[in-house]
This record gives structure tokens, C-alpha cells and sequence, in this order.
């Protein structure tokens, strides 16, 4: 795959993550990437000419021609990098991450375009450089940076820059995602946030963000229970996921160690351990609570992506 | 001095570090023990009598009679503990920690009084009892925390509970800290916050402490001159602090990775790492700034305290 150019070949195929962002108290700055993915086959090609096939899910809403998210990521890394040779693509996607549920599957297919035509054109930009872009694409960092990084990812925006940190639990976690049928637009979700919250819960959630990464870096589980909860976001979203409060009880009355909305929703997210188990009961609780509030859901156990977005070598 | 009670000799020397809160984003959550000490010798006896003697900064104004604040967390703890045989206390501080600048110097008083009467009496209480009975007198966990287990505290309040995690970073951090003279008290530094604060000015704060966090505890210097920064407590004291702007500025450019008021004031503390080094030149900045605005101060470099209370044995 590394001849050089022009002599490689200009198809690859990419494996990026599904992600989930917020993890309760870290409201626009935390996220983690998940063992859920999604998978791009890129060609470059010399004509003007677009083509976008998808299988799996939301395979039917996925845009087509040129307002494809992959095709304008496709076309921002070779603007970038003044690759204009290749005025056209073939795109062929196959998903497993579940559209407009709050698993970053906007963000698959930005970091997948980009990290795919970085690598037909040679890799001339690095994960930072592709972090930068991709931030730009999607607006904000939450999803892009664990789809592109793997693991847990902290990101400070400073000014419009974005500075990003991923690290490795040093305690194996084992996420339950209840994925209901209803979809939840990130725009709503931003809307019903009201401009001020008190300083109590702010200082709720600057304590237990950091409680939580103090916690997953230093692989100390007993202090997770606390780390998980959120006084800032989920509180004003709660009416728009029927259940939310009740599907986090169960969750944790079945052993989790805590849960949470998944990015703005409408997944719920709930925490256990390899060590501490219990994933199927929490993920039948999960279902069984949404259930109560007729909400349809299915549940997901996944684990922590260690290695985020991959090129697959054949 | 582990022999078994009564033949316990009845007197104690006990070492509390001074501490700085906050540490810029993690405000009322964050602290770190720091290498400036207060010292307390103790005796338990059995007449009704309370006997204090101090010495160093502040000790003019330090309270004699059983309004002092060692004598009270002696009390408390006697009381807890059942050992009414005692009533009364010889007690000799030795101080080293400035007095109401935000160093924590209240909290060391009730964190020895804590820690020598546990000694004395057998130690009953293990350090996270002792850390609950010094946050009920002090109030808030914020200073006493990282004056009993030294290092970086995490703080996390749960209705009436604490939750303290204690991290050693893997940075080997230099803490410069500028004394004014004038004092700052903690109720007048409350006072003039806001109840409510952005959402963005929250989610600046979170994302921050996260990563100082982060940053700290997988030892990644240069993560940190972004981590510093506060939106939602600094802003507001600055009034209360003339020249604090142009101090932190100061101390920047001098080599410092970033600057915050040490818990409410009315020190400033800067931090660098032994490797990017400039302590000096970083304290000789501070001074100056402080002195352009008409404040007289003196400078300390300090490392982070890495054992907390300490009895000691002779």
C-alpha cells in the first residue's frame, strides 16, 4: 500500500468507530470510541463524477451524490492538500452505527473520507492535522476525536482550535447502549439547553469529569459510581427521551456503574466492567424500562476501541 | 509509639501541609498539597484546661483559648472517638503557612488537631473518617482534602458526603507562589460570585479540569498551558486582587505553563515542571507585576507535598 504515489493504487477501505460523547459530566468536552463500526471503500478518480453506494444501517437516508458528508470530507482533504487531480470518487459504505442516535455516525463518515483520502494521497496529514479538519466538517470535536483517536478523548476548544488528549482506561469497560427507534436531532437537543446553569452545577460537573478521568486513568472502579451523573445537559433533555431517568435507574439497579445520554441521544449509555459484569441484565433492564414508557429499543454491549480509525490492510 | 492505650505516652508532634485550592478550572474540587508546613505538638490531659502556644506567621492572631481552631478539631475528635477521659489540651504550633492568603492555613489547624488526637488515642479513625470529620468543621473538602492524603485531590460532594481521590502527577510539577501582604477572606472572595454562569464558561471549566486531570496523571506536560485557565471564579476576583491579570501574564512569559489564584486569594500561584524550570525568573516576574499595582509581596517556591499529614516519629 505505501508505493509511491502516483504509482499506488488509489482505492482503500476504512474501519472507523462509532463514538459516544459526553459520558454524562463531560458535556461537549469528553467521548469514547466504541468496538461498533463503520466501513468506507474509497476510489479516487480522475472524472467529475460522484458515486455513493451504502448497505446497513440508514443505508436508505444516506445522500447519494455530491452532499454525501464522505464526499465533501473526500473533497476538504484534497483541497487541503492540493491533490486536484482526483476530481471525482467512488464511495461504497457499509454501516453498522445506527443514524442520528447520538453514536457519532455523522462523524464515521467524515473521519472515514478524510482518513481514506489521506492515504490514497500519501498520508501527508497526521491524526492532529486530520482532527483539525474533521472538527471544522462536524463543528465540534466530541464525536471526530474518539472516532479518530480510539479510547476516551478529552478535547479543549481554545479559541477556535481544538486540543485533544485520548487515553486508555486502565479498567476494562464494557458499555450497554440502548438504541431506541425514535431519532433525535442534535439541533434539538441543543435547543431545549437553557444559556445559564447555576454555579452549583457546574461545580457538580467540573468535579465529577474530573472524578471520572482521575478515575478510568488511574484504574480505580470504586470511584466510578459517583462519576457518571450530570447536572447540566440531561436534566433539560430528559423530555425529550421518554423514560430517560427511569431507564438510568434500572440500568443501575441491575449493576451498572452509572449511565447517561449518548451525545445529544436518543441512545442511552450505561457503564459496567469486565470485572463487576452483568451486561445482559442491564441491557434487558434498559429495554424493559424504555418499554414502560413505549419506547422500542434493542441493546448493544460493546467495549472500548482501543485503536480508533484504521486503514484495513489486506 | 504503638503502644497500647493508656501506657500510650499522651503527647504528639503532628506536620499538616500547607494546600492550594482550585487550581484554576477545578474550582471548589480540585487541590494540592504543597512543601510548606505548619507543625503541632499536642498533649491530651485530663484536667480541664486548654494551653495554646504558637509561633511563626500569624501567630499574633491566633486564637489562645478553646476558640482555636486545633483545639475544636481536637474536641471533635475525642468526642467521635468516646475517649472523654481527656478535657483538656497543651497545644504548640509552629507556623509556617501564611495566614488567610488562601494557603489553606485553617485547614492545617484542623487537620492536626484531627490527626494528633487520633494518634494520640490509638488511631481509631482511618484518613477518609478523618477527611469527613475536617470537612464538616472546615465546611467544604476543598483544602482539608489535600492537607490529609498530600498530592492532587480530586474532590467530589455527594448531598452531605465527600469522595476525595488523591493522584501523584507524573510531571514533576515547581509551584511558585506570590504572598501579598494584604489578607483576602474567603466569605468576601464568595461574595462576588455570580449564582449562575454560562453554559459555555461551565463547559470551559470542565473541559479544563478534565484535562489538567488527564494531563497530570499520564504525565504530558505539554497538554498543561491550556489547562490552567478558569471561567467561572477568576473573572469575578479580580477586582479583589489588583494586578491579578497582569501577574498571571507576568508569570507566563516568565516560563510558567499557566497561573490561578491559590484557592480564594489572595496568593497567586504559578506553576512549571523541574524540566522547563525558570522558577526564579517566574517568582522575580510575579513580585513585579504584583508591585506595579501598588502590592507588596513575597515569593515562595514550593514542590508538591506528596505525603499529607504526617505524625512525627522521633
Amino acid at each position: 500500500m505505501r508505493k509511491n504515489f502516483p504509482d499506488r493504487k488509489n482505492r482503500v477501505t476504512v474501519r472507523v468507530p462509532g463514538t459516544s460523547a459526553n459520558c454524562g459530566p463531560g458535556f461537549d468536552c469528553l467521548g469514547l470510541a466504541t468496538t461498533i463500526y463503520n466501513y468506507l471503500d474509497l476510489t479516487l478518480i480522475r472524472s467529475d463524477k460522484v458515486v455513493v453506494e451504502a448497505s446497513g444501517e440508514g443505508a436508505e437516508k444516506i445522500p447519494r451524490g455530491r452532499k454525501n458528508l464522505a464526499w465533501q470530507a473526500v473533497k476538504k482533504l484534497l483541497e487541503v492538500t492540493g491533490h486536484n487531480e482526483f476530481k471525482g470518487a467512488i464511495i461504497r459504505m457499509k454501516n453498522h452505527v445506527p443514524l442520528s442516535r447520538g453514536l457519532g455516525s455523522s462523524s464515521t463518515a467524515i473521519v472515514a473520507g478524510l482518513t481514506a483520502a489521506n492515504e490514497i494521497v500519501g498520508s501527508p496529514l497526521n491524526r492532529d492535522e486530520l482532527l483539525k479538519l474533521a472538527t471544522e466538517l462536524e463543528g465540534h470535536p466530541d464525536n471526530v476525536a474518539p472516532a479518530i483517536f480510539g479510547n476516551f478523548t478529552v478535547s479543549v476548544m481554545d479559541g477556535g482550535e481544538v486540543q485533544t488528549f485520548s487515553f486508555r482506561p486502565r479498567i476494562k469497560l464494557k458499555l450497554v447502549v440502548a438504541v431506541p427507534e425514535f431519532e433525535l436531532s442534535t439541533r434539538l437537543a441543543r435547543k431545549v439547553l437553557p444559556k445559564k446553569v447555576s454555579r452549583a452545577d457546574a461545580i457538580f460537573n467540573i468535579s465529577r469529569a474530573s472524578m471520572l478521568v482521575a478515575a478510568l486513568v488511574e484504574g480505580r472502579e470504586e470511584l466510578l459510581p459517583l462519576a457518571f451523573d450530570d447536572a447540566i445537559h440531561q436534566p433539560y433533555r430528559k423530555k425529550l427521551v421518554p423514560g430517560m431517568t427511569e431507564v438510568f435507574d434500572a440500568a443501575r439497579k441491575a449493576g451498572a456503574l452509572g449511565a447517561a445520554i449518548s451525545g445529544a441521544g436518543s441512545c442511552l449509555i450505561a457503564f459496567t466492567s469486565a470485572k463487576r459484569g452483568h451486561e445482559d441484565e442491564i441491557a434487558a433492564a434498559m429495554v424493559e424500562a424504555f418499554k414502560a414508557h413505549g419506547v422500542e429499543s434493542k441493546a448493544l454491549i460493546l467495549n472500548v476501541d482501543t485503536r480508533g480509525a484504521q486503514v484495513m490492510h489486506k
